[in-house]
């Protein structure tokens, strides 16, 4: 079978690498085009050691990047938030599909846009347009489908909304504002050289950042306040910790009064058929290594009077970042919504 | 100077490690008991390291230690809940002052100690007798003075209280139970061979554990419904992190209206002649380098409208346990009250 | 199309975990039977989280599993030597081809297995009869295709022997004794709950193990005799690693007088198609993380006059156990060699 | 007691860090001036967290450091080989001895020290006037005595020379080339903003680097050939381990024929009254965890045959570099050799 061809722009990158990785055992999908400025001219096997999977593909530059992906189906854009809001429009312009991970059309109120990533954005109609591609909830499969510009989810906020958006959805929440504790693994700050991500600083040491301004917390807000259909003020403080892979959110909300553990349960039980969604007996059951190397999101709970607490867990390269883009990917396309993530596999240990 | 001698019983546990090593360098203090099954009549020296600052001593079999210790000024109790209940009494009997680093004289309500701890508490005497040894709270430094018996503090209450209770006392918080998300390093669960703990396990995972039972909890709230002068409902989640000692709670507190930051800070200021405490510019400059291998507890605070978040962090080993139970040795005998503790040094990176 | 049945017996140690995940994607085995003592009646899926690769399969108790394999057409045994040696046998009489993960079958001569192992061989016939199976030596996957038992090779000999052997078998070493100098990340001890291997004693150390006692020297000096056609001496270092996965073994060697680099890239390069090595530029390039998650082997050299460096590295749960172990399936069953391995990726960072 | 001052140039660096930490808490020493372009103007106490041993005291900027160090008796320079050959002839011409812990002096072969840095020395007569200072080796601590500028040695050669030299002067070695094999940690490459020192690259990986071509081979070249009395030729590959501190140095070489084992511990006796040298029982019980964090060198032996295998291993910020240079401190001023350094502790786990 011909496989549709796929860009992958900024391919050197943590997020762009795992697409590429993940792409190369599509059925339906193919990387036609990786750019790369510090791999440029250099086999995409090198980098990946995909065994041929990748053939003779070639790093291109980012600056042909648009050019080339012109005979793409669709590109995966791995580029920071300056870069998508420069390279989305031109290749929506060429009839090239666009899946963008970074945080460039997520946020659809252009004021919240401005306050979490601080400069103006200067396409606003794009920003009413993208479909925000968390497949999982209500109605976003169908959107996606028919969509040109698909906003992929940050990493903290797909690990906190699946669970949580699901429990505001149903009522079960009082008016309490939602605290989100998450931590991550290193890569979620991408790849670079910098003192404050050197092995001998990170190695060892946990620290909160960015705390009570950080930029995913007008994302997980917009998607809580759809769903609770009000407008939902969310405390989110990060945390780095001393591993590559994986963020583990943990919630605290509060029941209405009168809502039992079970019903919470059963609310979660609407996720039972979801592929790539799991519900593990208990908060204490949730952990990295359930879901690090898949798509999976893992989430558990606990209640103790009106007290919840919700735990989450997913791979931020992956479910946080290129395995979701591949879903939305399967979406855009009419492919199984599990095509080319089903092989993945965890590895622990 | 004859320096006065001193028992550390469980002294092969990693506390108990921690003191015999702390205790080496003490200008008034000297180890002349060291007690440990596993490794009876080895010498000190083989399993510290410590360069002939212990001598020829050898460990002592356990059930010997109280006979043994009589002859000694104080006994650091470095054992578990149950053998700490049977111990305590009978070194008190023999006229030796006990710092108990176990939690099994820490909460003063008997009801409390047995949902905590699964047991019903056979001295309840000696719980009513016994100082809670957190000593920057108000009051304490003069109870140790004059105690027989110290209940040294849990690592997490440590960790959250030193905070917490001051902000609680000078009544800036609103109503809101607190919220108190930490995370500990492997050897706050003590020296233990269980694949629960194992290197492959543990590497490379995060995850909660006893999610709203952990005993901690009540030993939270004793000291924050004291200093609030009101009951505190804590709502308290442990999380384990790949890494060996540190301790870092993110603890989330509600604002009386119209409190303002600076008035936070101005709070924390009366720390600041402690000499183990130390105020962080801002929440994100906690982390646990600047802590592991000290005494020093490091605390910072954000805040955005009402919500104020703290975080605070420890070595669990030091503060946590074996340092925080030779600064309440060096309040019972009237020594500086960092002797022994100011030559520690963190050693990261 | 039907999948072939295959045993995996000793299922919940890491290389029968990891055996069991590989076989979950395999176009043309499938396993019907897993046995483990520990999580007897619990799903697979339970365990793996192979999104429902296993079905409803459970595991059987360890005393049924040569009963049950009986309708399998092949089993791999994931257990230690003893339980090998008695289950080899049995299976075998029942007509089910035997890959075995163990020591048990590895060393042709009883001599070396009891000085090796400590026990004396009780089937020296199958001693002779197993085939050594590192299938990228000379006439081995002839021989496995032909076989009823294959031993599969340990970790570090296969990380060892595959550069080691093609260089002896070429000639171009002089007659100094080789040393293999290696390091592996910790779940080469398997899983246990040890106060040794756990997380507080191994992390952040590093330190050698069985030093010139290692059982895996004599397999390595085997096959180096064999592809030297005299007697080789091997020097063996086994170090442990903190980390979970991946050998690297340093070996030094000395070329006979006048062979160039050249020369010995020239050799390495009979493995240019290989479909599981990789010839690495220089032995810098040489890494873990190039492998662990991959049944590759990657290998690389340095040389400086008559000195020899040769750096390889492997996953020691994959090419150096369960990854290899299912390459020996596939040559026993004719099927292609890369079944079920080439959608294994590399998961740094 | 008036303590002596002492410059430390390069003070934010990892050796420099230590350094200052270390002469904090020194009983004869006082770090006057610490120099740093990165932190200048900021205090010492904001860095190193020391509780006021450093008191008020700044960072100066580099460029002026060799004339605010006029007033102190000596420098430690904590700076790049390029660096201290321009500072250590100035700081000599105002009469401030140097202790310098780069390379910069430590090859007394003009010709050696241009092929392993590759430049040309500017000040042989400086070459020929440093003493090497690594204490425990014959005559260095009458040399330091008396010495203006002392070499402090390298963090691989002091692991690798402090046994081997010993073993080599001894005569109980055969004439075969001894390899060296080591691993450190990643503070060994100092503090470097890299993508190759990034967390994400050197977590949960193992590799080496500059294999057969790494500076510090000349170096302990030079102390074996000394200790011989004849040309000796090392083969040395280190390694980079995914921990902060350590490094283990694991050695090759052959007896004799003819000596037993008990004849190289006999020899490693001689070390028997040093106070930061240990000999271990054996060589597996030679581990980085037992010197990590203080100026300790542990060694251990392992026999068979003519084969002998020494390991050992070293903190290579300590005895590997500030430890080491406050040694040379105290014995360029006749203070006691362990002052300052006996407080140092092991802290594992």
């Amino acid at each position: 079978m011909q496989r549709l061809p796929i860009a992958v722009i900024g391919a050197s990158g943590y997020s762009g690498l795992e697409a590429t990785r993940i792409l190369a055992h599509h059925p339906a999908a193919e990387v036609r085009l990786a750019s790369s400025d510090r791999w440029q001219g250099e086999t995409v096997e090198r980098h990946t050691g995909l065994g041929g999977a990748t053939g003779k593909l070639r790093y291109a530059a980012q600056e042909r990047a648009v050019d080339l992906a012109a005979e793409c189906a669709a590109a995966l854009l791995c580029t920071p938030v300056e870069v998508s809001l420069q390279l989305a429009p031109a290749l929506l312009a060429k009839g090239v599909k666009v899946v963008d991970l970074s945080g460039a059309f997520r946020l659809a109120d252009p004021a919240r846009f401005e306050a979490a990533y601080g400069l103006r954005h200067p396409r606003t109609d794009l920003l009413g347009e993208a479909v925000y591609g968390l497949p999982e909830l209500p109605l976003v499969r169908e959107r996606v489908a028919r969509a040109r510009l698909v906003a992929n989810p940050g990493c903290y906020p797909t690990a906190a909304t699946l669970p949580l958006a699901l429990l505001f959805r149903h009522g079960l929440l009082a008016e309490d504002a939602p605290i989100v504790d998450a931590a991550s693994g290193v890569t979620g700050a991408g790849r670079k050289a910098s003192e404050d991500f050197s092995f001998a600083e990170v190695m060892d040491d946990f620290r909160a950042y960015r705390v009570l301004r950080h930029q995913h917390t007008a994302e997980i807000a917009q998607s809580l306040s759809a769903a609770a259909g009000a407008e939902v003020d969310v405390t989110f403080t990060p945390h780095l910790l001393p591993l590559r892979r994986g963020i583990l959110a943990t919630s605290y909300l509060r029941l209405r009064e009168g809502v039992a553990a079970t019903e919470v349960l059963a609310a979660l039980h609407d996720y039972a058929a979801e592929p790539f969604l799991r519900i593990a007996p208990g908060a204490d059951d949730v952990s990295l290594k359930s879901v690090v190397g898949t798509n999976l999101c893992q989430m558990g709970i606990a209640v103790k009077g009106t007290r919840l607490v919700v735990i989450s867990a997913i791979d931020n390269l992956v479910k946080g970042a290129a395995g979701q883009a591949v879903q939305n990917l399967n979406l855009l396309f009419g492919w199984p919504e599990t095509a080319g993530l089903d092989s993945l596999r965890g590895s622990h240990p």
